[in-house]
């Protein structure tokens, strides 16, 4: 079996079933043969290990810890799904706060153990948010420190397909930007399909404006969808996805997504969000989006999103204030 | 992406967690871009379609659909782990007799909708038993249907690479062969640890007789560990495994596992059990299995409690005696 590299690859939360077919996944791609598995839940972690051995892959050395100080000692690459639970009685807030003080620790962590490492892939939710915080105290550079934003292309690439009838794949440029959810930038200008603009299709008998605005909708609710349909949150996207910024990370195949990075032009800074990426072996760099009047409001907005939940977290005392950013991490300006 | 083939591939069970996770396995090995998931049950099955649009897999055309005629209409290959699930109550009669039924309808529907599809593996418990129906009602050839047997090789061969502390793909020749579970027969005489034969280590310091016949029976019960760390059935390994021999069979990488096959000599007949193979594109070939006489008895063992399991399948009348099996499938002697 061929691989990518030797470096080794740490993935936390690998006792989920997002880190679980993470280890599954980055084994199959032959990513690297070093796979670390990582997981505060013991038995969880070690039944995916045996999961894993079982496959029988050849040519892999799989180890797994729940110790954050092994897991990440020597790692070069880091994709974490380890998120807090949610719990029965969390408020959105109790959330928020418990999976910003998670990033944090695995900042603190990733500077302490592994600062040579590079590159980290955040999943774990809010991402732009969880992924931001990682970077501040891991004293990382912004282009080594991506985010899981590609799905909500996919599905919209997937949705479109679905509706004009024809292959996914015929369907091109399929782009959303910003953050998730309810405040994400669904843009029609930049999609094509079969070779016809988009934009020449909305508004007329092929998609009209109803169904579009519909189609954004169900986008947007795209993971909702998954858990009512399978009764479990969505796992295997999230997890493929996130390794597909890996292998473009280890000098693999490019990426094909947008992903979520550390943005500091065209208006927007100090934040992360989804933007058009290019992920080398060089790290991450991104482009300027470039979209109709409409659309750029509808990112602007959700920009201010995201920097009010920034804000959240800076009152919240997890983050400190921007201006001490710089301080924190000499690579943020 | 290139693909193995663009033959259409089934996956029975699709909604599962086997199931999901060998669509996605397909994909990844790019085995072929025509998938057809099949389920009962609706809901989930559209989920699984939908993780799997959400991966934005590149020149993919899966389908799903809960009819079976319109899932195994042109149907090249088939992996089925669409076995009932155990409900509470249910004696191990029940569940044995209700998949049982299950295999016999597959069988009937391949028969009936895709008689020239080309390979099968099965993979609901007891796979050598549900795999032995389908093959009788399918009319298939014994070279065109496999079970999945592999993995209590692979355990074996992690088992030992653990005791021996040697990475795992230096633990050569594992192999277990005839049924599972309680019954199987675990093989000293084909391993290699690092080159050194297993038999030479058995009795020594480096592997006492006690230690040996513990980490059989760990073996044995490696299904149900994974479901004590986990709290759930294994699914990623059998999954990968399952789709290893599909990829073999469509003329990709050799299969490397001892897999459930139709056995018609050395002593044996009438049966599927686990068998030294080779799978190409011209189906499944085995090998007489080769072993110490105490392997050979314990075979024999295995292969008794197989009988004994087909015997009750025939008493219940889900399969004829075995004297009328050749009018049922001329292709068995």
């Amino acid at each position: 079996m061929e691989f990518l590299t030797n470096e080794k690859l740490t993935i936390i939360g690998a006792g989920g079933m997002i880190g679980s077919n993470m280890a599954q996944t980055v084994a199959m791609m032959g990513l690297t043969p070093n796979i670390c598995l990582q997981d505060v839940y013991a038995p969880g972690l070690e039944g995916v290990a045996e999961e894993m051995y079982h496959c029988g892959f050849e040519g892999m050395n799989i180890t797994y810890t729940t110790d954050m100080k092994e897991a990440l000692t020597g790692a070069k690459y880091i994709i974490s799904s380890g998120g807090a639970a949610r719990k029965a009685g969390m408020t959105r807030e109790d959330l928020l706060k418990g999976n910003a003080l998670v990033a944090q620790q695995l900042g603190k962590d990733i500077k302490e153990y592994c600062p040579d490492c590079k590159h980290v892939v955040i999943i774990f939710n809010p991402a732009d948010i969880t992924g931001l915080i990682t970077l501040l105290y891991s004293g990382l550079k912004p282009s080594q420190v991506n985010t899981l934003a590609g799905l909500d292309s996919t599905r919209l690439q997937s949705a479109l397909a679905k509706h004009f009838g024809v292959p996914q794949s015929s369907v091109t440029g399929a782009r959303t930007y910003g953050g998730h959810g309810e405040q994400m930038a669904v843009f029609a200008s930049t999609a094509k399909i079969d070779g016809t603009p988009l934009t020449d299709l909305i508004g007329t008998d092929a998609l009209t404006n109803e169904q579009w605005a519909e189609m954004k909708q169900n986008v947007i609710q795209g993971g909702a969808n998954i858990i009512q349909l399978r009764g479990r949150s969505s796992f295997q996207s999230p997890s493929y996805v996130s390794v597909e910024m890996t292998r473009a990370a280890m000098g693999g195949a490019p990426f094909r997504w947008p992903a979520g990075t550390y943005v500091s032009t065209g208006g927007f800074d100090h934040i992360m969000m989804a933007m058009e990426v290019d992920i080398t072996k060089d790290g991450c760099s991104y482009k300027d989006v470039q979209g109709t009047e409409a659309e750029m409001a509808e990112l602007q907005k959700s920009y201010e999103h995201l920097c009010a939940m920034r804000d959240e977290v800076i009152g919240m005392g997890v983050i400190p204030p921007v201006s001490e950013w710089a301080a924190l991490n000499p690579n943020l300006k």
